[in-house]
């Protein structure tokens, strides 16, 4: 049975996926794929998630630089959650976290950003800003 | 500001959570919650997840007994996904594995269970089946 045919793509063609740090452990992000993006991050080896605004597959860092080698890919027992073991570079969060999931609620209900600062997002970006 | 607060629930007024290992870091499951079930995870330390089904919330393992501790809870950059580390009784899958995503996709695209069974669904749940 081919991995791909046991996916369920919801009524708009998606699943969500979870890229995970392969060494650590760290959950780094939450991103849509669709068939194709699927098709590409497993011909290339690089996460492909797909973008609702653009309606297309895009190359996770291919602004940045900041790209994600996929090691394994796994689904869950419904099909419908994809996860990927990546090496992510520098970090996975356009905010210049390593990991998007740098919003912590503390034990008064509150919330404090915890998280490793991988890059300075003003000077990643800055390229793609007009000049 | 209260982490509750951050959180973006859909039009449905549910929010994706992902339940982590807190120990091996191992992504066990990914279910919904909506409002009260986050409340009510937090007020009790233990996961409620929402069923679609029943439309109520639910106590992850009221019925096996496999109750997830939450040590920690996270969400990330746009608040639109939950990250909760718990300490996980025997296992999360309703299968008998550790986790959900015991499906790996092989190197020629194909599919092979890899994970760890916990416990045997057909004892766990036998209880539940009318006699």
């Amino acid at each position: 049975m081919a991995f791909i045919d046991e996916l369920k793509f919801d009524q708009d063609g998606l699943i969500p996926a979870i890229a995970q740090d392969a060494d650590s452990g760290e959950v780094l992000m939450v991103a849509w794929m669709n068939r194709e993006a699927v098709e590409k991050t497993c011909a290339k080896g690089l996460a492909h998630y797909y973008s609702r605004s653009r309606k297309k597959p895009w190359l996770k860092g291919e602004e940045s630089g900041h790209l994600q080698h996929v090691l394994e890919m796994r689904t869950d027992c419904d099909g419908d959650v994809l996860l990927i073991k990546v090496r992510q570079e520098s970090g996975a969060c356009h905010t210049g976290y390593r990991s998007c999931f740098f919003k912590l609620r503390t034990s008064d209900g509150g919330l404090r950003e915890d998280g490793v600062k991988a890059f300075d997002p003003g000077k990643v970006y800055r390229k793609a800003l007009p000049t």
